[in-house]
């Protein structure tokens, strides 16, 4: 590649390494990239850095040594996404979405994949630490998540089906009790799709006594994988503490309350924002 | 926002612009985010410009007057995208992928999001100038592809379920014959998920004589919508061409054969590569 003004190599390395968090990119990269010293690579580095960590974008994590290079952390600071989830719960709260049988229909704001990015992001933030090899989810609408959350993590999904399709090879099946509909159902993993003593983090999009999770669960240990984190956007506020068939998971917003009747919906942040202190920057 | 130096203010625009292809952001917003003269703001919009050309990222497009503004339009180069595909090819040939009955294993490619994505800007690039509304899919497979192309879009996404979930409210069902299993099938879609008369990019993993897509594009005569566009990742070349329910589509790669015995399989580039000739850029 042909040498570059600072200027451009700026735009350059701000591009390359938005595009592939979670990922050791050692400065010969880019040392070589641009024909550049690799002292200007670092206050190339530098500034890119201090304007990822004012935005709350993420950190860039230098590594020195032979082995070294940088590595950038997507991270959503804690009262951004506060403010985004508000304006979510909000929406969630419009009366039109009472659906006949007290359910809330949420599928529009699913389908908006800018929502789905902030989303996937504030899961990112929180089990960046987690030692993790791939995303799980259940079909249909946690995929979005599941994905956008793998990939701020650099991770590959792995979905589990409802059916067991032919094209996917043998498989591992198991039946477990929907909290929401209170009928036996099946879900199946390809034998493939996931190596043995995996370490996995569960994504879905709506949780109620978290049947459909723990049947993931379940699901998991036919592998011998381990959990390694829950993460759901919505989760009933409605079911009682001892109805709980999950323990740890973190809820991005909590849905206290539907009315059939007068159609009044409350939503409210969820346990993601209660643990810590909202200080954090 | 505090006053920034031109480099600073050239990260903070590219991550801007990268994060929001499609839409059109007036200059002022700019110059207010940094305090800087509109004269300055134009000129780093040009130094952006040139490397995103460059790097064959996409567009710079810089509308003038008073309801002016610049917009980044992703854009893949047909020479990338098929040394992409290429690479994909040659995975997809791994004679472990043959399962029983001919079928191909491909749920661990369409489960890498840096793969998705990168599929995702090859559909976004071929339908950006078509006046789209909508992406529409149907479950399971085709999801994260429709999610990937439409974050490229900046557009919704719609997904066709093979059930008829209660949580979704009143919802138009049809019957069709998938070509693969030969079998009737169901599918439906929420009356609510989509506006009448709306224009809608169709995309799917996978397509044999097009059942399933021919399938969707009945039910969404039920919307008085019009269809725009049809792309599928992979084809299958097993099909005459008069099987073929489905005429007007883009394919990224072809199933040419998959023999159960030998394990051989033959995947190429698909009719996307054909068309037109690679010096477009």
């Amino acid at each position: 590649m042909k040498k570059l003004k600072r200027s451009s190599r700026l735009v350059e390395m701000t591009q390359y390494l938005l595009f592939r968090p979670h990922r050791l990119i050692p400065l010969t990269t880019f040392a070589e990239r641009y024909s550049s010293a690799k002292s200007s690579i670092s206050e190339d580095l530098a500034i890119i850095k201090e304007v990822f960590e004012t935005e709350g974008l993420g950190d860039l994590q230098t590594l020195a040594g032979a082995a070294g290079g940088v590595k950038f952390i997507p991270r959503i600071p804690k009262h951004s996404s506060l403010e985004i989830v508000r304006g979510i719960c909000k929406q969630l709260e419009q009366r039109e979405r009472v659906l006949p049988g007290g359910y809330l229909y949420m599928t529009d704001i699913l389908g908006q994949p800018f929502i789905i990015n902030e989303i996937g992001k504030m899961f990112a933030t929180h089990f960046a630490g987690r030692d993790i090899d791939v995303v799980m989810t259940v079909e249909t609408k946690g995929i979005p998540l599941a994905y956008a959350t793998a990939s701020f993590l650099n991770l590959p999904v792995v979905i589990v089906r409802r059916d067991n399709k032919v094209t996917e090879g043998s498989a591992v099946s198991i039946n477990y009790v929907s909290g929401s509909s209170k009928r036996i159902q099946t879900m199946s993993l390809a034998r493939r799709a996931l190596k043995e003593e995996s370490k996995v983090l569960i994504i879905d999009d709506f949780m109620r006594a978290g049947g459909t999770v723990h049947g993931m669960m379940n699901l998991l240990q036919e592998f011998k994988a381990t959990v390694k984190g829950v993460g759901v956007f919505v989760e009933s506020g409605e079911v009682n503490q001892e109805e709980h068939l999950v323990e740890d998971y973190i809820s991005l917003a909590k849905l206290t309350g539907v009315d059939e009747k007068t159609k009044h919906i409350t939503v409210s942040p969820g346990n993601f924002f209660e643990e810590e202190d909202l200080e954090d920057n």
